[in-house]
């Protein structure tokens, strides 16, 4: 919720404000489902908005790929999966490596007003993306570039180079008590 | 994210599956951000859905309600806004009182898959709208139907009932450090 008086004037003029970094993690439920949300504000600005999903695979089809689909949002997955990184971890490096890429040149390409990560903790955390380079793309995007990247467990480097980092915690969850995922609700 | 595996059989088989109270709560960013996100999610699998917001006026204009406008998606906001409960709290309780029964009607009516009452946890907090109420009409929804909540403090009843609960908590702002809410991300 923002106040009517803390509407920015950058809107009124219809500049571009200043892009910041968002971080959501921990281990709780609604990090991506949060930048789903980024993701529709945005868009409901005309704003460009782009999602980059690091963990699911090319052929998902949640809720969000359906309705991205529809919008015109555009959403790239590139992940092998959770279950499937310390099967086969050289494939899901040279996934994360070539997904990487890609974010990299939209954030660096001033082209996008938003750029989610999704996922990216993993990545990192994994060693298949540094997070120097990381932190130097960040540091020299245009300034009107809004990152927001989620997941678990998130290096120290980038919630301190962070403008606002939310922690979502599990106080409750129905699976473990033999509830199913609902699909259009968890994905 | 949920693994393949997760897939519900309800989803291949175009029934509607077990409803869930989901809770997103605590001091940090992201609460009604995520709830966005389920929106988003459930209308791309062609659920139906709808977001009742209590503290919002009637004329806000944010990223959200643009977006809703263009996806035909239901968003309701009837409220006296944060700075004014406290002097005008007769409004704040009418208003609230009036699109409470708004929701109850959605929610018990069985039409939507989605029900989110937004920031609905002050209304209560004040007074406003009996928690009792509220269980009572969860209790006895239609089994299909889900009902995300938002807002600080949620008062214990309602955590308790819920399937999920997600506390957010606030770990940095930019805010704090004199940068501005940016439209399209934050509101």
């Amino acid at each position: 919720m923002v106040p009517e008086e803390m509407k920015s004037t950058e809107e009124k003029a219809g500049k571009r404000g200043r892009g910041l970094v968002i971080v959501y993690t921990g281990q709780g439920k609604g990090k991506t489902t949060a930048a789903l949300g980024m993701l529709l504000r945005a868009w409901g600005r005309d704003m460009k908005v782009v999602m980059l999903q690091f963990m699911k695979s090319a052929t998902s089809n949640y809720g969000e790929h359906r309705a991205a689909r529809r919008l015109g949002i555009e959403m790239v997955a590139l992940g092998a999966g959770f279950t499937w990184h310390t099967k086969v971890p050289d494939k899901g490096r040279s996934l994360a490596v070539e997904l990487w890429e890609k974010a990299r040149e939209k954030i660096t390409s001033g082209d996008y007003h938003l750029v989610v990560l999704d996922e990216f903790s993993y990545p990192i955390k994994y060693g298949w993306v540094p997070a120097g380079v990381v932190l130097q793309t960040l540091r020299e995007r245009p300034s009107w570039v809004h990152v927001a990247i989620t997941g678990r467990d998130m290096p120290a480097e980038l919630i301190d180079f962070a403008d606002i980092v939310t922690d979502m915690a599990e106080v409750k969850h129905a699976f473990t008590e033999g509830i199913k995922a609902q699909p259009g609700i968890e994905f």
